[in-house]
């Protein structure tokens, strides 16, 4: 095998441990895992062949799950690169694929028949992103004598503690950003284009250190500016910046998959008073609630720290300060577990991890200053380390 | 509005206005969105934030649809660069974002008996990334007396004849894939790590050329390599290249969302016989599939002008040689509506765009040699102009 997984079996079975707990402890028989990042997590397969429907099934009673994909993602692909062995790797026939008269979860639901499972308790994500409504219809209808639950963030939950191994990677992931940060600030000048300030940035990303390479973030730089500044999931145009403008920059240094976001506001030329002030805001804001950061204190107790300060001057932000993060595929880095926010009684504990984003977005302009971290045995430390400000170019 | 859409308003009222006509013909009276492309198609929304859910409305009797998405993309986002007026920009609280306790389909469900769309027949993108089995249930849950039906590909199947000024950009694209192709393959190197020619391709992508500036491919740099070349779907790792190794490269150049992938092989060092002569093989079936395509022809019998040559020299492939593209967003380019392939009885009608990508994946080997083609008033062209070719360096 031309293993090109990260971790050692050890750890893959660890993690197989706590999923079946889990699963035990819910009454589930067999998990179907459709999350990429999931699949990855418990059988180190990484490949771009999401866009196909592919699923790992988890059984109680076998050390291994079962890939189940696409011949050319399989036979090779899955085959070569995991810890499964020829027995837990299964295939669909091209014809399944983007086929109105047939689909991959027909396949399977026979494969799970197989399998002896077809009047077990099988649990499906039903909110990941590639497990589609077709999915459940088709696997519903394919085994209409099997319970069907919801299992959706079960691996998740078990992905929010990393393992040592696993920091050491999202430390490699935030030397990246730091480097890749700095290009951006460098590249943001009137006149330039949009487009090769973005270029720069991924050449910085990918690149990565002379010791560890880069690997695609989960989300593409977002760089809005100007008076769509507030919006911050915009990327970026042709355009060229001019003087007075804002830039909003968050993106993730990425290593073997997992990521380190950060990120800064910048100002190219003078800024308004009232930028400048909602700046300071935020990084008073945000130290106050990394301050806050430790075992046993809650995750809304975290993002109340945040709110405090903002009241103090007057401000109000509607959405989350953070969320849980680490090991991702597109569309999105965050797990969707823990969120920094009212109401998430979620308790910190040692090696969780978080990105911490109390992003103050208006009409016209926003401004963004952000911090990863992980917490620790006493408090919390950042991922990456960089100057934690608006920049004035 | 500081509109960001790259067509005119006219556009994409004609758009909708085939969308509309479809809906019609199938009994459908309102349609949910969910597919990004499909949004970007008719409102001009084009933001990363399909990470959380989000849905474009369309009804028979509104010239607009109506956009339903997170406050913080909502207000500034997409009020600001789409050609839809306030009223048809609707948001849900924060709190709906990847909350176990309530679901932003919850609230979509909510808008549409306000529009008075409790009772009608709604149609969803069943198949689509971001429509999960929990939208399903959501919205079946709020909607008990609406017929909810299957719109699955109902806008794919509209994108899938191209405007004069969607070609213009597909064309940009090409350019932009030519420049980021010779990149590739002058940085493929003995002692190059994989990360370093992803990132010289990625800056080649992103900075695009001195007109037209460069945008996010839907699918990263994929650069398989040595004894797992035959699998399509793998990206890179942080491992140095050595003498005697194949490369798979696929990459797309991009231009306001919309592509222009292209495939070319590259053996470091001189290639055995027998990736020569697979590669000989692919583009004389290649060449037999381009010079099948013209309106009139079907899908399958382009693929079964490669199949011929195939059979010629004993060989045979499992999967399909090509599909529609051009707009798109993570985590694909394609289209997912026609395939060239076995069974696939699509006609072919000028400014149909493909990807025919024949590749021929071995267990110890990869070959990928592709073209972006427009199906013309007559034949076809080629989008990009580059050597149909093994390159050995």
């Amino acid at each position: 095998m031309a293993l090109l997984m990260p971790f050692e079996k050890e750890e893959y079975l660890a993690r197989m441990k706590k999923v079946k707990d889990s699963m035990s402890s819910r009454g589930i028989d067999v998990l179907l895992v459709t999350d990429p990042a999931n699949m990855c997590y418990l059988a180190g397969y990484n490949a771009w062949s999401f866009y196909v429907h592919q699923v790992l099934v988890v059984t109680l009673d076998d050390e291994q799950p079962t890939f189940i994909g696409r011949y050319m993602d399989a036979f090779c692909g899955a085959l070569k690169t995991t810890w499964l062995d020829a027995s837990h790797v299964r295939w669909y026939s091209d014809d399944y694929v983007q086929n109105t008269e047939k689909h991959p979860f027909d396949f399977v639901a026979g494969v799970l028949k197989d399998m002896g499972a077809g009047k077990k308790t099988i649990a499906v994500e039903m909110d990941s992103y590639y497990f589609t409504a077709t999915c459940y219809e088709s696997l519903k209808n394919g085994l209409p004598e099997a319970k069907i639950v919801n299992g959706n963030l079960l691996v998740n939950w078990v992905r929010i503690i990393k393992s040592p191994k696993e920091i050491e990677l999202m430390k490699r992931a935030a030397k990246i950003v730091e480097k890749a940060m700095q290009t951006a600030i460098e590249s943001l000048e009137p006149g330039s284009r949009q487009c090769d300030v973005a270029a720069n940035i991924y050449n910085s990303l990918i690149k990565g250190t002379d010791e560890f390479g880069g690997d695609y973030p989960s989300i593409v730089p977002l760089l809005p500016s100007g008076d769509t500044s507030g919006a911050p999931h915009l990327t970026w145009t042709d355009e060229r910046y001019s003087t007075g403008t804002i830039v909003m920059i968050e993106i993730a240094g990425c290593h073997q998959r997992y990521h380190s976001p950060m990120a800064r506001t910048v100002s190219i030329g003078k800024p308004d008073d009232k930028v400048k002030r909602v700046a300071e805001i935020t990084v008073e804001g945000l130290n106050a609630a990394l301050n806050t950061v430790k075992p046993g204190v809650t995750c809304e107790e975290v993002e109340l720290a945040w709110r405090k300060v903002l009241k103090k001057y007057g401000f109000e932000k509607e959405s989350r300060i953070g969320y849980s993060m680490g090991l991702n595929y597109p569309p999105d880095w965050g797990e969707h577990t823990a969120s920094l926010r009212p109401g998430d009684k979620t308790v910190l504990q040692p090696n969780m991890t978080f990105h911490c984003i109390p992003g103050m977005y208006f009409d016209d302009f926003g401004v963004s200053i952000s911090e990863a971290f992980r917490v620790t045995e006493n408090g919390c430390e950042t991922l990456a380390n960089f100057p934690r400000q608006l920049f004035i170019k």
